[in-house]
């Protein structure tokens, strides 16, 4: 099953990697692209990355195969709750966002019975934002997590799963639930880590940081993502993230006390475990 | 001041960089390498990182210029206590470990009167270890610190200083204590902290780190350093390092409240603040 139409819902660094994407490897598809400014349109035609650009959401949506919502997702309900009456019921509705079961409660009531929501969540991004940070290859080799529920049904499914897989993506399948728990471990935890890092140095001694190397370089780079968008997935993902935080001053705690003991062998086993998972990580080749 | 002879002494990463970017950049220099074991004696020697190298340490120590301690800092003091006294009494002798106080207090003991010590610890590495990782630009942009502490004679410092910035390093100087507290800070926490994040992940919710984006990947990548190494390094800085980890704990327990509160703003502040610090290194170039 492939899309005739497309429409991307806002064109930041996803959506304009979308656009980028699917014009690379879906020749052909029809994008259309709505944005709530008339600034962005001008830009969005002047890249040449859509067929169509609109601040009208019904307008772009109506006729689209798949819909893909690219926006925070706090702004996600009132667009949807707009198209919701204009959308063809065999669309397919999708977002990006990074937290799924308050995307799916919601999205998923607005387009009961008038279209399929299936929620998404692309692994990839950068600390960088907006369309011009947007590249055609930045979902290659990312794992994309897809959130059905139980009343989802099962074509749409594999639908949105062999979109995802047409732009490179590795596919994974759970519920928005065990999504959030899993991301807040592993991609909300490392972001709130890399700011409570750069900001223990600042509190404690400022002109450290004129000594840092390479690898606080890199274990603080996500630090500079967006503070807005990241405040708010961080907050929509309150439980999980504050659950994982705790994880992580008990092992804080732990290390303190293994740097007590007399001997170094069980922090150098607690370094060597953490070592080696993350070794496997590197070995393990993208599917 | 130029040195007509170096001794290295043991040629892991650091050890075999510097035998590489001295040979790239002094050249004319007699570069002599002692290793503890005769299999890196014949590794050097086939690589041509030597003019001479040798498993016996007063004979390769005796008539350097200047020597440089690039061991695992345990092992430092017993190989200076083996070269103190067969080493000119004009000659600069330095280290490359990442913990400064414990190392001259030890090596400044056992060379007081026959040489002159003074710590180096140049911010650069890698998480692979050994010769095989060396390479001759390890030390390009990066910032050395050096620590002299009060009896340290004024010309020795200078040459030590002007020897590291011809390797390319911008020199820092400050004493011992003061570069421990800061590296506890920029260094050992970030390194402790991705092991804790790894570790954190393992326990809490394995299967999740196959949703790893490149975010976790860059966050976690300095875990991957020598075990045995870091514990080491670790332990030699305990109390720093705790003092570190402390605050490290403080501010992700205000992360928590911060996601308590009813607003995202303060959250969004926390996290820009961060982003700011961490965007002005990034800009900053190494002079």
């Amino acid at each position: 099953m492939t899309f005739p139409s497309i429409a991307i819902l806002s064109p930041g660094l996803l959506g304009g990697s979308l656009a980028l994407a699917i014009r690379q490897r879906m020749p052909g598809t029809t994008i259309k692209i709505w944005a709530r400014r008339q600034e962005s349109i001008k830009k969005v035609l002047a890249l040449g990355i859509a067929d169509e650009a609109s601040t009208d959401a019904p307008s772009i949506a109506q006729d689209a195969g798949l819909i893909l919502f690219c926006m925070p997702i706090g702004s996600m309900p009132d667009v949807a709750a707009l198209i919701a009456p204009a959308v063809h019921p065999d669309a397919l509705v999708t977002d990006v966002g990074s937290v799924k079961q308050p995307v799916v409660e919601k999205l998923g009531a607005i387009f009961r019975g008038r279209a399929h929501f299936i929620g998404s969540h692309p692994m990839a991004g950068s600390e960088q934002a907006g369309i011009d940070a947007a590249r055609a290859d930045l979902f290659e080799g990312a794992v994309t997590i897809l959130t059905p529920v139980d009343s989802t049904p099962r074509d749409p499914l594999k639908a949105l799963a062999a979109f995802w897989q047409s732009l490179g993506c590795r596919v994974a399948i759970t519920t928005p639930r065990a999504h959030d728990e899993a991301v807040a471990l592993i991609s909300h935890l490392p972001h709130l880590t890399a700011a409570a890092l750069v900001q223990s140095v600042i509190r404690e001694n400022p002109l450290a940081l004129d000594w840092r190397g390479n690898g606080f370089l890199d274990s603080t780079r996500i630090a500079m993502g967006s503070p807005a968008m990241w405040a708010e997935i961080l907050a929509e993902n309150r439980e999980p993230v504050k659950k994982a935080i705790h994880a992580m001053i008990e092992n804080l705690s732990e290390v303190t006390k293994l740097l007590d003991a007399e001997e170094t062998g069980p922090l150098e086993q607690y370094l060597a475990e953490a070592g080696a998972a993350r070794d496997r990580l590197k070995q393990k080749a993208i599917s």
